[in-house]
């Protein structure tokens, strides 16, 4: 019988959230699992890493195939936390989430929980981040896990092409099934809330909407909005490989 | 006689780096500068933003076509905040660095510059990254100030293509010229020092080595270990297009 894959799970909701829980239970079954996850809650976070200061790291379970941690750190913290000192080699594969929030469309930039999975696939992991299209952190998951689970065979079973990772996102209730496309053309339009003062400093908070600009039936905002669980392939190139002649002919005029 | 343009500058050093200083210096006299960049050093920040606390904002400089603001908040957040509370509609461009360290490569993908950059794409703003491929923070800008100018005019007065951003690379030293050229492949190994512990908990400190894997005459960082400028455009559609295809049809299996 073959070696049971080595299999790393982090999200950006802390390894608390219920979304890791239900990650965590649909995958132990499928090989050995290790947790490395924030202490608290890094959502937004993207792809940043922690330097200048200490990254410490917590042993929370230990037992024959599961082992849990927690990292005051970034989810890139945790995956290189994981990659060099937890593990004794690099994971067979990488999975991220269940993310309590979308990752639809641009979303997936600002997610701790995509950075993750982003990170595993420039460092040769087969990665796959699963989303829940609603932030209530109480939300139910019950959907999801069958897809979740299916989904997570199939990478372990074949793998995922070269320098590519997935980005899943459910919509919230009945899943009709599975489509896969692109990321939806969209951006944010920022709304930052009534502000104070503070001697000189003038205080704001965040705030946004998100537009979609996508018409594309395969556009994983679309998808998601018409029921379905979307799947959308990602790399982490982000030349712009199409334009790059025209600009290369431009600026080797100056 | 045309209005001068609005021009929106930041960084992930933070406002009072050398490298934002000579940026100002260049842009001033092409259009009305807007400057709002981080009170303290942000890189590592990537793409992340500032939820659940506030952001803090601090006017250092008002004066006829030059403002500048600190923000207690990321690169992005910076960004957001020009775009909603600082400026008085969304700048015509977005131009952020000199970065005191390299964004070549994957390096990038970690890099709140570069983020920042991206963030302005996104948004449908022409938008460049300056970067000089050097971490000390007292290196030499001279040899990189010619070229920033040229690039800057060329994109103010022509432009960028729909959906891309340019991320622009020095290396130090003098500087042969210009060429365009693709995000080398590439990855980092982790090498995190020495722990010690505190209580139950073991601390790291992150650190690492990059590894370029690609040997294209045309990648970045081939370019700028030639002694070049490299010029990447980039998108914020990270879709992996080519294999859509192979993937759909898997997946619409399950």
């Amino acid at each position: 019988m073959a070696e049971k894959p080595l299999i790393f799970i982090t999200n950006d909701d802390g390894y608390q959230a219920r979304g890791i829980r239900l990650l965590e239970k649909i995958l132990r079954p499928l090989g050995n699992v290790v947790v490395v996850a924030p202490n608290i809650e890094m959502s937004g976070k993207s792809h940043a890493i922690t330097g200048g200061k200490p990254l410490k790291l917590s042993c929370i379970t230990k037992e024959e195939g599961f082992e849990e941690y927690s990292l005051e750190g970034t989810p890139v913290d945790c995956v290189k936390m994981a990659f060099d000192k937890v593990l004794n080699r690099k994971p067979d594969f990488l999975f991220a989430g269940i993310n309590h929030g979308s990752n639809l469309s641009i979303n997936t930039i600002y997610s701790g929980t995509m950075g993750a999975v982003t990170e595993g696939c420039s460092e040769g992991i087969p990665s796959v981040g699963f989303s829940l299209c609603d932030n209530d952190k109480e939300a139910s998951l019950a959907d999801c896990e069958e897809f979740v689970r299916e989904i997570s065979k199939d990478v372990i079973e074949n793998g995922l092409p070269k320098d590519v990772c997935l980005n899943v996102n459910f919509p919230l209730g009945k899943i009709k099934g599975i489509k896969v496309g692109h990321q939806a053309k969209g951006f944010w339009s920022e709304d930052f809330t009534t502000s104070e003062q503070e001697g000189e400093k003038t205080i704001f908070w965040l705030g946004g909407e998100y537009h979609c600009t996508d018409d594309s039936p395969r556009a994983d905002w679309n998808i998601v909005n018409e029921g379905y669980a979307a799947i959308v392939p990602m790399q982490v190139d982000f030349t712009a490989w199409k334009i790059l002649d025209n600009i290369t002919s431009r600026f080797s005029k100056i």
